[in-house]
């Protein structure tokens, strides 16, 4: 079946040196009453960084005339694709210290052209740094170092289209430069959706979630976007290739897991057939307040371990219930929803109520289960595109609420953390303007590591952030995915920095973070990837048979050593 | 937590040439039975093969002296590691023309001898053929050719325990040479179970599944031994290593997925930790009787594409479900089976009920969902081990039945499919005593293709072996297992050989499917591994940048090319 015509793309104002849309940006006024919640920030924010401040040398290569109408050296171009979108470049922007300014920018249109860069580079000593989105967090998308002539961003983003889409089988064939709201406008007039809403959703691109193994919607079971690809195409310096288009396969160790959560280092994910699902079309969601932290542990783990599979199971901590404005008590908040295109989930939320309060839950909205009409729940006005309760989970929005059963309260918890959840990054933004170190980490564990670990992130993270700044640090965790065998803990860590030296500060709270995740063997990463920031903790993680491995692997499939230099390996 | 004490053998003798155990071969009279069920084949069985005539010479190698308590030249003990399970194996043992028989088995109790073993091999150009149950269907577990001095079969099976249970995270620590029933039995005292019901759960082990991706018990979801992985030991001729223990990772490429279904070629997996399940405790089954069998692959379709996961999910064509009693009036059959430790399931099997009945299926048992006692849903009387029901789905025993609503006729198509499931492997063996040509083949496709492959595969097969032989076939078809996006065909095919050239007669018909199954774009394989009888379709399959990567981790882990030689690389 061909998909649809015509690609839709935003018309707004993408930030150059921070998070997101530019009229989303707090402005100056709001910035200070951001910092006026940290104590020892600024007094005033920082100025909006500019272009024309940067260092921003002539290109040292020229492309061939060939491919000379891919690529630019436009200073915007080069200085949007100088770093991701970690706290770590915001401030270093701010601070007019950006990593390595991309000599140039390129943008394919096809496997043919992402070939013959590859060639190219190559042949004349460049890095490529291939960029989706750009959302990344871990250093994933630039170039540190001088070890080549030139460096090139290899913006996929031209590449954006749904090729093709198999109904039957429920998938669909998609171009990895596609922007989450792009791919699934294409998908909406089939019915169909990938259902995959990373926090960076509108920010980030099919080919960056596979190539970093995104966590998407579902806060249970299989939500990393590993599980839903069916296919890759993948271009390497040494060749390209395409698995088949499988349901299953038990035919010599998975080809696409290899290049899933390669970050780049092996080859450009050029295109994949990804797993689609019906939209739903029933949805019931509630909040649970816990007086108990560790009760709370208890009652998700009984839940996970169940087979009652909620789409959204989130646990907040006091600290980012408070933050999100889904408690003000002290609560810890469990925000649970479950979903359904087959039939009422009703019962489904009725059993995992009884579960929480089981575990000393009191649960703030009784069982409702209603059919949201598609218009209704996949709307959002503010976005304009597509299902953005995703994100948060499902939520029962006021207009469609019918039942007189449900508590107002609960449907403001929920939507309290929905809001703040997409409009966190902002705050980070403005918050860093006021010269505050704002940043998340995140990790897994098994249940057995749990309790100790979030103790231990908060006392010695806690510790670490008051004795490098002088200053207390507010450290929240919530549980962003949870499986029957462990769960996955994401901390917020907000603290005033050294004025000018907030980068080492954040380094330094940052190793501290990933010393106590070693000790404990909980994950570097669970779904920020590696890039360069988690290298230390990546490299004393990995395995050393498969160390050996990987290294072989890149050897062969990139003999220059040009692909994403400093990404998972020397 | 501790594991059990004593871990349970089977003190039954296995045989060394056919399926399973010996006093559960049909007799002489039974095998003729059997083949007057098939034209053209022997008027009398073949005698059955004995150990001395087998052309067994005196090992090439000496073992070291620090390993020879290790390692035994025992006839017996290298005969029956000569080959795998297959028609093909057992035909050759049959005729006399066994594979090339290994100079040693060694059965090593620990990581330290594995290695040292290892190590010998590396330097005295010895080939390791890692062993488990020695249930392989694809030459998995033989040598072939004579590139190496000499050939060890290193049997894992002393390394069986289970050896830490982490209840709160519902896992454990297994060695990797634990049989199906060895495992499970350990299990049993902590309530918990892993699940995994290969139709070889008796003779396989825990390393051979991971090795080989094995397909295990759901029919429908997560089934393949991969998604219950959490951490893997590994040990390769380049050194030895252990992934952490983890729910979910986005660290790099992930390292566990390298090694399953690496079939011995990489290293050898000697530990995992397993992701385990409470035993259930609700179960509900039915049939539905399709009198068109494309309207039952649409139900079954539809089944797959809704959210209600039935455990048991197997779709019989005409052929299939006349072969194992569950039907003889030229219906397919639908066996169906919901459980869960949670909570009751009779809802869910009614919705599927409605679902097939839309689809034209006629349901043969009206829901019905019991509370099984755990001693009555476990046991299996006639294995004495552990819950048999497992690998046909679930099961409701008369013994059991309460509910006045349960319609015993579908009871006995659901048991009757189950025994016959059970006890195919050993009619198979008594069908080659025939000279009859019986032997298996699956794959799995995205749903566009299943109609037009499974029909392709019944006329181009079925002429291709009345060709080969002159005599008329039979193939059947049933899904093992369905996913959202596609299924898992499984293929039977009986025929009259041509005496004494039985290998040969199936090695062209297994030419033909495997022709059809790549022009299809199906898999080699669901999960019955590659071994060397698959490597045609599997070369023709593996995308070449990963065929590259893996020939290059094979020179950095195995750099004599001891391991497994000739499995997925030359």
């Amino acid at each position: 079946m061909p998909a649809t015509p015509s690609v839709p793309r935003s018309t707004r104002t993408r930030s150059w040196w921070g998070w997101g849309y530019t009229d989303a940006h707090p402005d100056d006024a709001a910035c200070a009453a951001l910092g006026a919640l940290i104590p020892g920030t600024l007094a005033r924010p920082l100025p909006i960084p500019r272009i024309a401040d940067l260092p921003i040398a002539p290109p040292a290569v020229t492309p061939p005339r060939s491919l000379a109408h891919l690529v630019t050296a436009d200073p915007r171009a080069r200085a949007s694709h100088a770093m991701g979108k970690a706290y770590r470049d915001v401030i270093r922007a701010l601070r007019a210290r950006p990593g390595r300014i991309p000599d140039l920018v390129a943008h394919p249109t096809g496997d043919r052209e992402v070939a013959d860069l590859l060639d190219w580079a190559g042949t004349h000593d460049v890095a490529v740094i291939p960029f989706g989105g750009g959302s990344s967090v871990v250093g994933g998308v630039e170039y540190r170092g001088d070890a080549h002539r030139a460096v090139l961003s290899l913006d996929l983003t031209s590449m954006d289209r749904v090729l093709e889409i198999d109904t039957a089988s429920r998938s669909a064939h998609i171009q990895a430069g596609a922007l989450g709201p792009v791919l699934e406008e294409q998908l909406r007039p089939h019915g169909l959706t990938l259902r995959h809403f990373p926090q960076s959703f509108e920010f980030s691109t099919l080919g960056g979630w596979l190539a970093t193994r995104a966590g998407g919607h579902y806060a249970t079971g299989r939500t990393h976007i590993d599980d839903f690809v069916q296919s890759l195409r993948v271009i390497t310096p040494a060749g390209a290739g395409t698995s088949w288009r499988l349901p299953a396969s038990g035919a010599g160790p998975s080809p696409d897991r290899l290049f899933l959560g390669s970050e780049g280092a092996l080859g450009v994910i050029t295109e994949a057939w990804m797993r689609l699902q019906e939209r739903p079309r029933h949805k019931a969601s509630a909040s649970v307040a816990f007086t108990d932290f560790h009760h709370a542990l208890d009652a998700v783990r009984a839940l996970a371990q169940s087979d009652l599979a909620p789409a959204n199971c989130r646990l907040l901590d006091p600290g980012e219930a408070l933050l999100s404005g889904a408690s003000r008590d002290g609560s810890s908040v469990l925000v649970l929803g479950f979903e359904s295109a087959t039939g009422p989930v009703g019962d489904r939320l009725a059993s995992a109520l009884d579960l929480a309060r089981a575990h000393g839950g009191r649960a703030e909205t009784p069982p409702a289960d209603r059919d949201s009409s598609a218009g209704m729940a996949d709307r959002d006005a503010s976005a304009g595109m597509v299902d953005r309760d995703a994100s948060a989970g499902t939520v029962d929005r006021a207009p469609s609420a019918g039942p007189a059963d449900r508590d107002p309260s609960a449907g403001s918890a929920v939507s309290a953390w929905r809001s703040a959840f997409l409009r966190m990054p902002y705050l980070r933004d403005g918050l860093a303007r006021m010269g505050a170190v704002v940043e998340t980490f995140e990790t897994a564990a098994t249940w057995d590591k749990i309790p100790a670990l979030i103790d231990a992130v908060r006392t010695e993270v806690g510790a670490a952030a008051l004795k490098i700044t002088g200053h207390p640090a507010t450290i929240n965790c919530r549980l962003t995915h949870v499986y029957p065998d462990g769960a996955a803990p994401y901390f917020t860590v907000a603290v005033a920095g050294r004025p000018g030296a907030e980068v080492e500060v954040w380094d330094d709270i940052k190793a501290v973070a990933g010393e106590v995740l070693h000790r404990h063997r909980a994950t570097i990463t669970h779904h920020h990837a590696v890039g360069r920031d988690h290298r230390t903790g990546y490299d004393l993680q990995r395995p050393e048979p498969f160390a050996l491995a990987l290294r072989a692997a890149k050897d062969a499939l990139d003999p220059h050593r040009i692909l994403n230099p400093g990404v998972l390996l020397d």
